[in-house]
């Protein structure tokens, strides 16, 4: 199932079309987010679904899977620099469990109040266990955060480490076992972080606020680097060439996998929830203090270009001699590949 | 399944709490919509999550899916008064079809723009085939239509008729063959008269907007009549006493049931998207005319009276004698059953 097709075939391409009818949507179908206008305030409003055995697995604890709703809605507000204020949730159950539904509701409020969002509404229904969280919050300033804004000559930059949502998501399918790809044995406290990497992703909410009038675009990149920068640079009609001895590596991917593995996982990996934005060269030092002020750290990975018809690569990845490195999607499968695919 | 129970005892009790602390959240879970202040506007929200074989059958065309899904949230902001803006999708579907997903997007773009709502933006996944719907929009009157407005003395009001989804429901599980309560062979008009029951029933938004400043309280009807006045009635903290003989009765549910198959469709079917509420005796000839001029039968079916503590009935239903009819759970079944359990 590659997602992105079926809603860019239908919806993107019908609603579109209706949207930009009604001045009062200003943001539709295609970002992280949508934006509208109520009076003097802009909406946002951002909606995300997890299904048991596709998007978390069947074992996953209601907390668990409770933390990682909520962090993967936000996340697309943090890539907006919006603000959440409150959601709805759908929740669907094949059964009256009250236990789990405690745990669950519990979490779930806890999880969202962490971030002063209140849930106003929802729906309980029964079927196979889907939880549907819609997020609407607002934007305050005029520059938000859209894919649309990267411009030539930008600085491409990165929050923290990609990677770590893959290697969570590998510690947690392997149980108590080891990774599969492992090449030596975790301590409990990385193993610890890495389950959290996956069900407790941190939503870049504040940085993502902090970034309108710095950055020109943004993304979080939850379906993968190399597949988010590809989205960019299709919305901003630009190519985005990315360096990657400067892609940051974190410490644990080489304990757990070996080069190509590593790699893959920091390219391709997806379910990271860090930012990827754009802005310009003059916003270098900002950016440096921002990231030394927040303590997260903020790589500076590559440049965005110009559009090139003739080859039509909407991202280049160069090694450390400056040489194109060929990215086809066999050996860096792009995008996210639900687990059970 | 007792969906109902589900969201009272987590959801309303933890987020309740939560948001009474919240100024900006204005109607919390709990009544047909939530609704939310911003700046100078109030957002209005509604859910609904519809799942294969619980639903609606699994044989269930995808153009039927969509104008159910539409219609069944737009009736939350009928029975609000409310006017809807926009919508997100989120949609889980097994595999990959194009065929039904051009036909599902044609038809819901098509439902929604045909009440001036805007698809935003929504999230597309594998899984089950389910369908959840968030509606946003706003009030603009500050009389707004909550299930908890009304007074001892009201009049108690039903738009059109009761029974018919479920009649329409009944005619869906049947295929091509004869409802399995049918008494009498339905013509070609009649048969597809009652699947567009089930499959397109007409949200009542324009006379819940009438209804502002006429109306003291209102709900919409989908899990069924005693259901939703008993809903009503908690909310209201009073009882609703229904005249079973002012309860008008559809000519076309005495050819398909007998007599006492009839009552339980109309008390207790469910699916019906009509609008109960309350106004004050003052306001008879206002809704008569209103009546008359929307085309909408418009019947007085009972009158709301103080809570008697003793006995804690919510809804009291008297027959031609004003005799109390015992309602207990087995003869009218409260509240919709989903058709596969």
């Amino acid at each position: 199932v590659n997602e992105f097709e079926l809603i860019n075939n239908y919806f993107k391409s019908n609603a579109s079309l209706a949207s930009s009818s009604a001045s009062d949507v200003l943001l539709g179908i295609g970002d992280d987010a949508a934006i509208v206008r109520l009076g003097e305030r802009r909406l946002v409003v951002a909606t995300d679904t997890l299904n048991s055995a596709v998007h978390f697995p069947v074992e996953a604890k209601p907390e668990q899977i409770a933390t990682r709703v909520v962090a993967v809605n936000l996340s697309d507000f943090a890539a907006m620099g919006a603000i959440p204020h409150w959601a709805t949730l759908s929740l669907s159950m094949p059964n009256t469990d009250e236990q789990w539904l405690a745990a669950f509701s519990h979490t779930l409020l806890k999880s969202l109040l962490a971030y002063d969002v209140q849930l106003i509404g929802g729906d309980t229904t029964q079927g196979p266990l889907s939880i549907s969280l819609t997020v609407m919050g607002e934007s305050k300033k005029d520059n938000l955060l859209v894919r649309s804004g990267a411009c030539v000559g930008d600085d491409i930059w990165l929050s923290a480490y990609t990677g770590l949502g893959k290697a969570g998501l590998d510690k947690v399918l392997s149980g108590n076992g080891l990774p599969k790809n492992k090449l030596k044995k975790l301590t409990e406290q990385e193993a610890s972080f890495l389950v959290d990497q996956f069900y407790q992703p941190v939503p870049r909410l504040q940085l993502g606020q902090r970034l309108l009038g710095i950055a020109n675009a943004a993304i979080d990149i939850s379906d993968g680097l190399l597949a988010e920068a590809e989205h960019l640079a299709t919305q901003s009609q630009c190519v985005l060439t990315l360096n990657q001895p400067s892609i940051p590596v974190h410490p644990i991917l080489s304990t757990l996998y070996n080069q190509d593995q590593q790699w893959q996982a920091i390219l391709c990996g997806g379910d990271d929830y860090e930012l990827l934005f754009t802005a310009s060269v003059d916003q270098r030092k900002a950016l440096n203090d921002l990231s030394k002020e927040m303590c997260i750290p903020l790589a500076r990975i590559g440049q965005v270009d110009k559009a090139d018809n003739q080859q039509g690569d909407k991202v280049i990845l160069l090694d450390q001699l400056g040489r194109s490195i060929e990215i086809n999607e066999k050996s860096y499968q792009k995008g996210y590949l639900h687990f059970n695919a």
